[in-house]
């Protein structure tokens, strides 16, 4: 008998793992990691070793993290492993880390992503029939860390550039250029990491939805040469520095009509500030959850809206937008555009439904963002 | 008196802080994190804000590691904070993390690197006088992204491609290849990320020391579509997939005179068995701190060393290196010299002195490995 025992005890524990468990490794997972899993229900197991820890909690980044508030404490098991399973998260991406005895720290099974000024976990939920930020089986264009020396504020700096593909195949080609910016706390990495900026328009392009353009993405900080702190130069960066680098390391259409900026959050002010106040420069700008505070259409930057008419003519595109689950940005961004619309300024406002102050809400501006441009 | 006090108090703050320390930030630090601070003396003083842990140490990765054996433990100050400070470190670039109540998690201050098959923290030692892999204003290469799809594997599969400066500038020109690939733990993001290899490339090239060459980097693990498990299948992802990929997508000299394949530890092992066993696709190979365990010059790699002269006219180099201070690799790196020295097979062996199982070795065996090749 005993053979049989043997096998029938391997044929049940081959089978009941899966009944157990409707899960699978985040795809934000560090390769080969089994934890953090998610439920095809959109809960999301953690998992931690730490047999002399106290207390061991998740904790997502930020008060609208589609995790949920949090944080969430951990139960430890016998064998010193810490588990909890979160309710049903938003999609998305969301950032969060550990709190081991309070120290916050990564999940060692997540790969990092920066955020919040430091490297910090990250899991991926995902949207049921939402695929367009997906890796495909389509041409994919070329992510570049470009590296450039900036005079302004006396160092190297790098930015990431997405080539679309046929870039190298056709070399005589120019293309028109958007320059897309992240928010506080992170860097230049996260269009890529966590937007999928590329995926998104290798997608797009593969569907014939969108014109092959050049995507910069720069860090959004910066201080002038020999200073410490602010004022922030960034402006002048890329002003300076990054537009006239990137017009001359890649084949660009180096004018106004052919030049997009855009950005989410702190990127968006920027993006407005920069884009409307050097309309020599940009005709189109995107505002991704950070436009309309304290704004007066009067006066605000640089007196731009003062003349209706010139603006409408100047500028082909205003784009605002926001989650309708991040609601202090919502509502201002809604606000402006209404301003704008009541002075007889023409702007897009796009709202994403249901998705908060997160990258679900930027991939989404994005995917939206991208076809409405350079299609002259 | 009063205005006068506080204003000494705030002289004295700002005078004390650099007599008390002769640090700097980690290179390797996340932008504006004050610590780990690598004293001049290559001491490091690490910090951990954890009022309610019991024990925080730090555990540099591996036994070779250049910060020492450690783990060191962190001393708690009245506000909670722990500190500590090495023993002077080797030179180099180190991975470690922190044991918080014997959980191994992420320094907050370091950027992450990813080893030891996970993201850690990583603290860089400047080497005096060795400035061969730091960013300098020069031309910078461009390291891109290169999404393709493997068929062996059934997946989408990054590497990163180095091209040089230049390369977009002269669209007609075609350059040769180097394969370089990262050690057991590691993936294609080491030899930019703890490597540096673009910036030694970069200035190698502005330096008139080595031929304008790409760089493909890969990660050096593969599974065959629908399996779970070994056995590997990268020699076929890199002789079926990423070749041909990179010599559609790249502008190659797609030919065994224009390529070569190199590697650090795991890597070199894959270099010399994927480069020696196809001589119709490579000619030049190295191995960094990864050649001669259990080798026999009869047997070795499909018998390639049997005709002496056949080799020695086919194969341009076979560099084979280590360093000093990584004694097991040192010997059997040596030992293999040695036998294919008394064959009368022609290879190159170089050691770094002093070096251990670590970067700074690898980055110097790329300084010395590049200007060697295709040099026609």
């Amino acid at each position: 008998m005993r053979p049989v025992m043997v096998l029938s005890a391997v044929v049940c524990a081959v089978a009941i793992a899966p009944a157990q468990d409707d899960a699978r490794p985040a795809s934000t997972n560090v390769r080969g990691a089994e934890y953090p899993r998610v439920h095809t229900d959109a809960r999301v197991t953690f998992r931690l070793k730490a047999p002399a820890a106290q207390k061991v909690q998740v904790q997502p980044g930020g008060a609208d993290n589609g995790l949920g508030k949090g944080p969430f404490d951990m139960a430890k098991g016998a064998d010193g492993v810490w588990t909890v399973t979160t309710p049903p998260a938003v999609p998305g991406f969301h950032y969060y880390w550990l709190l081991v005895d309070g120290v916050a720290v990564n999940d060692p099974g997540s790969e990092t992503f920066f955020g919040w000024g430091k490297q910090t976990s990250g899991v991926e939920i995902p949207e049921k029939g939402t695929d367009f930020y997906d890796v495909k089986d389509v041409p994919h264009g070329q992510v570049r860390a470009y590296w450039y020396h900036s005079k302004v504020a006396g160092s190297p700096r790098r930015a990431f550039v997405y080539c679309p593909p046929g870039y190298d195949a056709n070399p005589t080609r120019r293309y028109p250029v958007l320059y897309l910016q992240h928010g506080a706390g992170e860097d230049e990495r996260g269009w890529v990491s966590q937007g999928r900026a590329n995926f998104i328009l290798d997608n797009l392009l593969a569907a014939g939805k969108a014109r092959p353009m050049l995507v910069v993405m720069d860090w959004g900080y910066a201080a002038k040469a020999g200073a410490k702190a602010p004022p922030d130069a960034f402006e002048e960066v890329v002003l300076n520095d990054l537009i006239p680098g990137v017009d001359a390391a890649f084949r660009t259409l180096a004018d106004r009509d052919h030049r997009a900026i855009a950005g989410l959050s702190m990127g968006a002010g920027q993006a407005l500030r920069i884009g409307l106040t050097h309309p020599d420069t940009f005709s189109y700008v995107g505002a991704f959850s950070g436009a309309g505070r304290m704004f007066d259409v009067r006066t605000a930057y640089g007196g731009v809206f003062a003349d209706a008419a010139a603006f409408n003519r100047r500028v082909r595109l205003l784009w605002i937008g926001a989650g309708t689950g991040e609601e202090a940005f919502h509502t201002s961004a809604r606000a402006m555009h209404g301003e704008l619309d009541r002075a007889g300024i023409r702007s897009v406002f796009v709202e994403q439904q249901g998705t908060a102050h997160e990258w679900q809400t930027w991939r989404k501006a994005l995917y939206d963002f991208a076809p409405r441009l350079f299609n002259d």
